[in-house]
């Protein structure tokens, strides 16, 4: 099995490493053999070779089984949209070039945390959803521009049938594999593509009668979120509602150090924590390298099947956690480092 | 001054009556006169004439200096986006007509109902925030449709100078008699039409030196306003992200019941309660009246320029609000009906 590994900017490289030393510990233990290769990605993709996401990246991931990623972002590239290249176009032709059509973010929450989220506990506790957010189409890749003078802009949002069945799908097999419910949150009262997904998806549930389907505004759903988070199983969405949604759901659990996340293709597919590169703390050895970790379980899970090792790596993250060896994101005066914590999880 | 009264569905009715209570108190006691005419709106206007938004409310609403607005929705139309006629078509149709550009949200939260809220208590105390949401233009009216053999689903999004221009004008002479703060929330790492609003907005906002502009993503902001819901002052967004944000927003305070709303455009404005029609409480003269009351203060303010009055009113249900005067979605064991909130306020 090859997995390409894009450590990437900012605390990408330190976290990743630490999801490779559980990687590696999981080869020990079971007798497996990844291959691993390097590649570069983001801002420093761009300082080496003047493009975020290179030829011969592209061709790495296109070989691979799996992508560990790690981060990408700098600041001398933020908040300046108008930019001639930007780290994030890198990250958008990653995922069109490679297919990746699901994000898929779980969400769920730590007993141990439950007085690190905004939320009181008792709405956080036992709090545990999955989001499938289609990740090719709908606005982000749609026709964008200008009118001759410049006065007009527009965005272009359209997803066809196909587009819509290929992430059902994951979204209502993993549902089978949960508690049998999927929420498709659209705009179905306003939006002409929102209304293909009601008609897609209901259809396409007939094939699961197992699995109930009900629908939500999204902004309901923004609420609801807030309000009672526990209501989710799956929720299936498409791109820009995800975008939003996924991340306002990672701030209730309190840890946002703590979430993983795939990014899902028909040939390969990518694995990063969802922290971003976070440059603030970048070299310092104090980032939480459980979402990397938790990434590498994902992908053995997902892309290799292996879920008995996937269930080893969270696990021994959950002991770790227990046992208070965390980060100072965590546990504010908590003196373990990335590399401990790493060292500590593979051990 | 008229008044346009449009009453709509479920509680709608029943707390606009409240808000007519305080109106008339204004008047009594500052000598006002104000002219009321009532007109049919949402499903109860498509029960009588077939139209959500009849010829003659539009007619109604245009004569006006203010519109008074109670709620639409009804069960019966709900989550059926291809039925022949859905109330929120009548919404929609409202708002472009009567040109309501720019949709106005207070966020603030009662120390009183500090543990109503979902978010812990000090993150939300002292929250005091208001979003411009434009309202009649972006996705929710750009073209949209299907493909001819049905596959492809699209909707357009577009934005043009002025549009930005005319609610980035209310935005920012709202910051300056706030605290001077103006965030714009887009998406301009992926949207051509967000890097027109930067670039508007930017360029405006050199008429208000005393007013600081900062930008944040739209992913950001919905975690921002779970996890540091004090940072914001002035809120400016497009339709869709406005949508989301606003309902997300309302949940912090706890107290959805107690919030307005104003729409308003160059000839009229309307003003709402955000709670919408709650169709299980109709008739039953439980629901909250002072989204609606509060809804008359903007109001005057906005549209008459009666600020003193409006704070009279406001200072009305604060002091109904400490003295537990409430209904039972602030207390549950309240015993206090929407009439008599409404004759106390009043009162
Ligand atoms: C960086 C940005 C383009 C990206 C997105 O909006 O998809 C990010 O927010 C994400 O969710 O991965
Ligand atoms: C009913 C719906 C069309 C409407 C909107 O999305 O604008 C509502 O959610 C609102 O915010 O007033």
């Amino acid at each position: 099995k090859n997995i390409a590994v894009l450590k990437g900017d900012g605390i990408g490289p330190e976290v990743t490493d630490q999801a490779l030393k559980a990687l590696k510990a999981i080869e020990e233990v079971y007798g497996h053999e990844f291959t691993y290769t390097e590649a570069l990605i983001g801002a420093i993709a761009i300082d080496v070779t003047g493009n975020p996401f290179p030829e011969e990246t592209f061709k790495t991931c296109q070989a691979s089984d799996a992508i560990l990623f790690g981060a990408i972002g700098h600041p001398k590239y933020d908040n300046d949209p108008n930019a001639p290249v930007r780290p994030e176009q890198g990250l958008l032709a990653m995922r069109k070039s490679l297919g990746l059509f699901a994000n898929i973010r779980p969400i769920n929450t730590y007993k141990i945390l439950a007085n690190s989220s905004p939320l009181r506990a008792d709405l956080v506790d036992g709090v545990d959803f999955v989001v499938f957010r289609e990740l090719t189409g709908g606005i982000y890749f749609g026709q964008k521009g200008r009118s001759e003078d410049r006065n007009i802009a527009f965005d272009n949002c359209s997803y066809s049938k196909e587009e819509i069945t290929r992430i059902s799908k994951l979204a209502f097999e993993a549902a089978q594999k949960r508690n049998k419910r999927v929420t498709l949150v659209d705009k179905a009262n306003v939006l002409a593509t929102s209304r293909l997904w009601r008609e897609v998806v209901k259809e396409f549930a007939k094939n699961y009668p197992d699995v109930t389907l009900d629908f939500m505004f999204v902004d309901n759903a923004a609420m609801k979120i807030i309000q009672n988070p526990k209501f989710f199983d799956v929720v299936l969405t498409e791109n820009m509602f995800g975008d939003i949604l996924t991340d306002e759901a990672s701030v209730i659990t309190g840890s946002l150090g703590m979430l993983p996340s795939a990014s899902v293709g028909s040939k390969t597919a990518l694995y990063e924590p969802i922290h971003g590169s976070y440059p603030e703390a970048a070299g310092k050895n104090i980032a939480n390298p459980n979402g990397a970790i938790l990434s590498a379980a994902m992908l053995l899970e997902t892309s290799f099947g292996l879920s008995e090792e996937a269930s080893l790596i969270r696990k021994a993250v959950e002991e770790c956690l227990n046992q208070g060896i965390v980060t100072s994101d965590i546990q504010k005066d908590s003196k373990f480092t990335t590399t401990q914590i790493g060292d500590k999880v593979a051990e």
